[in-house]
């Protein structure tokens, strides 16, 4: 690795690309989507052959879209807010004018040319799709190239490695990624990304919806671009079958000041280290300082028995989810062999041990949880966590086949329970610990996006991050 | 069409294909899956050049199984009461054998080479998958060649088309079909078949979750084999993501008289001819003279209020499938243009005028229908009704693309509620009416499946069918 590459981030200083504050200059004339993406695919030039974000680009049709946006800015005519915006997609996503591969050796080459539904309302309200993202195999762990825009000996986290990477690199302003275990949060936090993870089918995920706790959700460089995205695809395709669309505002909420938070310290705490310990704790202090109350487990025998309620959510989301997948993945494997990863094989061979009732279970477990969610509505407006339990570790892509590298993109243990409640999470990035960021996330009750995501806002605009230094 | 191919249809004296009853010929050496396998190729070869009820069929692979399964049951080992089993698999699903065309002119010659899961779990209990049979294009409304096996001039019903047709020619003992709009049932019940539309999510779909009220279920010539078939795949692959799976014994429930029955005339019942009400009619008769109380909306006010819930079904069925299916649809059109056919387009046409808040607003009406059927409980032990509007109609096949041919697989609209609903339904043929089968169906409270099944096998063996002459 080049260490010269290595760019130690400071929340003070960074500055992510944005969109939503150059919508006037495109209405005025004074810049067009066209320009915005022709700097897009500078920055793409400069730090692509690092980052390794993306596995397919599509240049001409970006270019040719986002002429088309241009034209309707000066003519007054926008699609919506985000028309224009370029965009880059996970590449579990099909996409009609890209190939979607998977990050698996088994689709290699594969070009479905159709579109997701969330695809297909992204492109309805004009935005430009510019480019697939890299994601771990077939949304797993086992890791695709990308590299950490803070520092290319690092993962980027994972599944939704690329959507996170091209945001922190400022290639795009916003990405979309999927999300079961972590897969956005934890890669968002990693990269100093504003991100949702909705509540559980409040974007539509097309035919993507064989598993029962994924979800879509937008990575971007702020709040308003990040909730814009979310909102037209809301607005477009609506929901997953048999669920509820993304509620709240035509642009982002407000921000609001939290009156109460509940701080979790949940399964996984103690693998944090002392220098994320210490900048979340420096953190909470500003938030109190702020006039914002704080409980914890010490405090109050109410949060102590809520983070009982989710301290097994790391197995029932994962078992739920392999369960969910093991048809699908048994036909992959008996059609592709060795081309499915031995990690991914490790996990099927556990989903083939259970039966019915194991999965019955862990579905009785899951409801249990997320009523106990419901009932803990009175302690907190929301809740407020880290996003990860540390900065992003080092890897050796050598070494992604080893088995004893557990998580090679990073340890998902407090992405596990959002899942779990099906509830919405926002992670912003308020510190930085060893030069890379880390993320703080608030979860709410489902349904809550807009609240937790006003809630974000306001500690973005008026709370100092944690430098770390 | 041969006017002598025509069967007249007589409740009293027609003799389904079974299975169960051959088992102990199968552990004794007294008969063999293999021997019964040549039998039903036997009649294959007879009946399939009129019935048109397969669209791919494996003759190779159904031997193999079979000697396999013959084997088995000589050992005294076999995997389960269907070991041997010949079943048709309905032209949606997936299977690794044989292609999968799904009745679309845009899937011709396609083949996956996947399981669904449904097929891995009778593949798993020994059930030898001898054929693919004909869906209405893409489980619509669309019709495939197919006819109705006691008359060439009529439809057999749809989409499930070959599934019904094919037990219903006594070439395979029992067939898998798939059902929103009365698809299982239906065809079913103008075929003379028994037939399980199970409790929405009682058995899994596997990758075919994009819509929120479609189900698996068996098509047989019996109570029995119906029921086994259908816990055979519960037991191995459980039920829908995010579902329980089926519940209920290891071989079919026993016969159990109905204490009291709901009878339903509701949305549709003015288009039902007068013999078949007359037949309706006669049954009842001979319910009430068994023992069997029976309530209606002119002598209980409860049952004419749950009568007004279900009266919007075929709407809220109908549209919440449109929205749920528009992506996968459009993407389709995109890509295939005119090999789908106007029918589907049309429906894509209206989904596509479709918002969101559209979709909520139905899923909010299938809610409030839901809470309703269960405060109903107190009323009766199930409901009972006509499974089809009268007996199949006569249809003309180069007529399949005029627009005035409505649905020209039958008419639906008793089949509507219970998928809106979740319901499990069994169809038992208790009437001919001209010559033709006419079913009729209990429909019973989600999880119910069990129970249902009970009510209708006591009905089929102790209640002489309406023969109609």
């Amino acid at each position: 690795m080049d260490g010269h590459l290595k760019t130690p981030y400071d929340p003070r200083t960074f500055r992510a690309l944005t969109w939503h504050d150059h919508t006037q200059a495109f209405a005025d004339g004074s810049d067009s989507p066209r320009a915005y993406l022709e700097r897009c695919l500078e920055t793409v030039d400069a730090r692509e052959p690092v980052v390794k974000a993306f596995p397919a680009i599509n240049k001409d049709g970006a270019r040719a879209a986002a002429d088309a946006a241009t034209a309707r800015w000066r003519a007054g005519t926008p699609l919506s807010p985000i028309d224009g915006l370029p965009i880059a997609i996970k590449d579990l996503l099909e996409t009609r004018d890209m190939p979607t591969q998977m990050g698996s050796a088994a689709f290699t080459g594969a070009f479905p040319k159709r579109d997701n539904a969330a695809v297909w309302a992204l492109r309805k309200a004009g935005a430009v799709v510019l480019a697939k993202t890299v994601t771990a195999e077939l949304g797993g762990t086992h890791p695709g190239p990308t590299t950490n825009p803070f520092d290319p000996a690092r993962t980027p986290g994972g599944s939704s490695s690329g959507s996170a990477a091209a945001v922190a690199a400022r290639m795009v302003p916003a990405a979309i990624g999927t999300h079961v275990g972590g897969s956005i949060i934890r890669p968002a936090a990693y990269c100093g990304n504003v991100a949702l993870k909705p509540s559980q089918g409040a974007l539509n995920r097309g035919e993507r919806m064989s598993t029962s706790m994924s979800t879509h959700g937008p990575h971007a460089g702020c709040i308003e671009d990040m909730w814009q995205v979310a909102i037209e695809i809301a607005k477009r395709a609506g929901g997953d079958r048999d669920y509820r669309a993304l509620k709240g505002p035509d642009t982002a909420p407000a921000a609001a000041r939290p009156g109460r938070l509940m701080v979790l310290e949940t399964a996984g705490w103690e693998r944090v280290d002392a220098a994320t310990k210490a900048a979340f704790a420096e953190l909470l202090g500003r938030l109190k300082a702020s006039g914002v109350e704080l409980v914890d487990r010490r405090g109050d025998a109410g949060v102590e028995a809520f983070e009982k309620v989710i301290l097994d959510a790391e197995e029932i989301a994962t078992d739920v989810t392999l369960w969910e997948n093991r048809w699908g993945w048994r036909n992959m494997v008996d059609e592709h062999g060795d081309k499915i990863s031995h990690r991914l094989r490790k996990g099927l061979e556990k989903a083939e041990a259970m039966a019915p009732a194991d999965y019955e279970a862990l579905l009785d477990r899951r409801a249990a949880a997320q009523a106990a969610h419901q009932n803990a509505a009175t302690l907190a407006d929301c809740a407020i966590t880290l996003s990860c339990p540390g900065p992003a570790p080092l890897w050796d892509a050598s070494a992604a086949d080893a088995d004893d590298v557990r998580r090679p993109t990073g340890d998902a243990i407090f992405n596990y329970p959002s899942s779990m409640l099906f509830a919405p999470v926002v992670t912003i990035p308020m510190m930085a610990v060893d030069g890379m960021p880390v993320g703080m996330q608030l979860m709410g009750r489902p349904g809550d996006d807009a609240k937790v995501t006003g809630l974000a806002r306001w500690i973005l605009e008026n709370v100092e991050p944690v430098a770390g230094d």
